[in-house]
């Protein structure tokens, strides 16, 4: 091992400026799934890529939107290791936000700025480029890879649960599925991601009249911005937080394992940096209890509400509807469903059946993967490998549909890599240089280690 | 009498072109206080009709933005009668909806179509010219007119208070203050209307982060939307109505002498057809009680509330604020700053003072002139010699500055005029074409027998 490791380290110093201008190259080229921007051009250059470099089999699957992009690559024996990713991004409006444009991928100081370049087109190309570096070192992969490169994260991934459906029995016997992002929110502290919370994205509305009515009649009439604003106040209180015992009664966790690694979190993400970053005045809560009830806990969120006219000058009106958009975060062992037979037995309860309407987007269930797994402790040596100490994250507040892994495919799922980027989905997104030739060694040596797998 | 009545009916018959000409001419020119497109212009054009046309003495009043037109029309006799209007009126969006460009005034069947014509510059032109013709059927006025032209109405008449202040010796001791506007809802059914409410236009505003934040967090942090739904469900549950004691605990409304024009207000605006007019599912309350409560409680209202996103795709974040407007209406003896406190109080037993900023856009007070008034009795007798039986409506659920006549200048004040219109701030506002000489025979008429005024 150590000889491979001297040979890594050997390589990615020698072709630091090649992995650096082929990770540009992928980000140059747009892949909004939004709008569907350079999503045609995305996906040529990947397949042709996959084929040409990694003599990669591709194929391509689609559903909804973009096709996911589908390729084995051979190894010497039948074992195999889902690599997953994502190629799209997010729009990149404001514009005028950006230091420099946001598909040019200039270098600034020790960053590449990009659209994309953190979140996750940086690390994709990064873990191709692992995938790679083993080629070249070894001639030869040990086992399959089985590349899962959708195009349509941002959108809520609505293609994977077919996809997973239909290719099921090829996946289902892999021996872990592996996700590459730059974890180190603060550099020289990787997290090994082990879980997400559920998600339920839904939104509700309140149409009582055609035309907005004049405010002087309010005595007489229903006013929607009422209807909802009751609604929310019963499912959250602003200082309590959520007021809804069906949320949490079920719901297993923390587990005593998840609370080995609270430290970890906490380190791993310090409360007073992010109230930093988002210029936050209060915290709702503070030390240990936030971190378990944002880690651990399920919640209630509302991302907006809309409704009559907040503009310049006056207007008094009985608005003729109003909409509002919450989100769910669901924890074991809470599932959707549950969520929206509680959401519906309120609305029935207050007597708003006839008045509010419900209407699902997203709904997904959370993920845990054991941190006793082997490959866990595989992800970790190769850290130590590289001289670095990673934090075990039991499960992310965030969601990710990587219940797909580990609930359906019922493969373990590991999220992680050494490097560092910021701004996801606002201007100036980034990751530091070096995140590239550090992917590409964790990825190659994480193929070592695997290759010793029993 | 009898024979100034005829020879009124016989001037307006000979004269009808020239009239609907002279009411288009004024429509034609805009006059949107909120751009101030069109106000000087309309200022000159108005100054220079009232000098030419009416020999008046005209002096504008510059508080704020738009000048208030005052002038003084000299009578035979130093009795004095104010005749209150607005030149002003509410921007034209969305314009493709309008069948005619709202500043052509176009005739269409048997209305005008033109932004202002029903809200209020129909009226007022109208009113102009019904004193032009007891001028040219009489040579003198009985008593001096004043004309208090404001161009603020739709900003919420931020210059009166201090006009009338600056007046108020000049003012005091009117006879009464006239404001014309096409009063019959259902055609052949005009309203005396006597009183209006007060309001509070206010915003409450709760900023919690500088940056929205992503939702994952949303257990830890406090949600703006959320504080602003609690506190808009402590004011007003959607089907009972307002919430808050205080509002009603003072309130001196309904009295008997109001309850004794239930069967007016009923006739004159029935339910149904507001429900009709504006596309209104449910009514709140049915029957008496409907009016009763409309008419004659205090309310609380949301006008607009806005936070985050939710347009299309998802937005998963916690906003970084969130806005609403509310308007409370008050009736006797419920003053604005009743309202203020009221709403603080709650505010600081939520334990929301640091997360809730409120800012008062308009207040004023309500206003009641007493039915019995001999002023009423007049305006009743004139529509009798039109062949029209009124209704009196004893306030309006609407607000109006109406009070600076009624409470500081403690003068009576009627609002009313036969004629027809609708569409006010909408596309395609109208007024039907016999308004005009209806108008203008009232206007004469009502100075006839205000002559024999004792």
């Amino acid at each position: 091992m150590e000889e491979f490791i001297k040979k890594v380290k050997n390589y990615v110093e020698k072709n630091e400026k090649y992995l650096i201008n082929e990770v540009r190259s992928l980000l140059q080229i747009p892949s909004i799934s939004g709008t569907g921007e350079g999503i045609k051009e995305t996906v040529s250059y990947l397949t042709k890529w996959i084929k040409d470099k990694l003599n990669g089999e591709v194929n391509l699957f689609n559903y909804f939107k973009n096709p996911i992009i589908y390729a084995k690559i051979k190894g010497k024996n039948s074992k195999k290791v889902i690599f997953y990713n994502m190629y799209d991004v997010q729009p990149v409006e404001p514009l005028e936000s950006w230091e420099s444009p946001p598909f040019e991928a200039r270098i600034v100081g020790d960053k590449i700025i990009a659209r994309g370049a953190y979140n996750t087109k940086g690390a994709l190309m990064s873990c191709l480029l692992g995938i790679l570096s083993y080629f070249e070192l070894e001639n030869e992969l040990p086992f399959n890879i089985l590349l899962v490169l959708e195009g349509e994260e941002e959108l809520g991934s609505p293609s994977m649960p077919k996809f997973i459906e239909e290719k099921y029995e090829e996946l289902k016997d892999s021996i872990m599925c592996y996700f590459a992002f730059p974890s180190e929110r603060i550099i020289g502290k990787p997290m090994i991601v082990l879980g997400n919370k559920g998600i339920v994205f839904l939104e509700i509305k309140s149409k009582i009249s055609k035309y907005d009515i004049h405010s002087s009649f309010s005595r007489g009439f229903i006013n929607p911005v009422a209807v909802i604003s009751s609604l929310i106040s019963h499912l959250i209180d602003p200082i309590e937080g959520p007021k809804i015992p069906w949320l949490e009664e079920k719901a297993i966790s923390p587990t005593d394992e998840d609370l080995q690694y609270l430290n970890d979190i906490k380190e791993a993400s310090p409360l007073e940096e992010i109230m930093e970053m988002y210029g936050i005045k209060y915290s709702r809560i503070k030390g240990d209890e936030w971190y378990l009830s944002v880690y651990f806990k399920p919640t209630v969120n509302v991302d907006g509400i809309y409704s009559g006219y907040v503009g310049l000058g006056t207007k008094t009106i009985i608005p003729s509807e109003a909409i509002a958009r919450l989100d769910f975060r669901l924890v074991p062992a809470i599932e959707p469903k549950d969520v929206i037979e509680g959401l519906n037995k309120i609305i029935e309860r207050l007597g708003y059946k006839d008045l509010v309407e419900v209407k699902i987007h997203d709904a997904y269930t959370w993920s845990k993967t054991n941190p006793k797994e082997k490959v866990v402790e595989i992800s970790k040596e190769v850290y130590k490998e590289m001289g670095l100490k990673p934090y075990i994250i039991p499960i992310l507040p965030g969601s990710a549909p990587s219940y797909l892994f580990t609930r359906v495919l019922k493969i373990p799922m590991i999220a992680t890599a050494p490097g560092h980027g910021g701004r996801a989905h606002a201007p100036n997104e980034y990751i530091t240089l070096d995140t590239i030739p550090k992917i590409v060694m964790y990825t190659s040596i994480l193929i070592k280690k695997l290759s010793t797998f029993q």
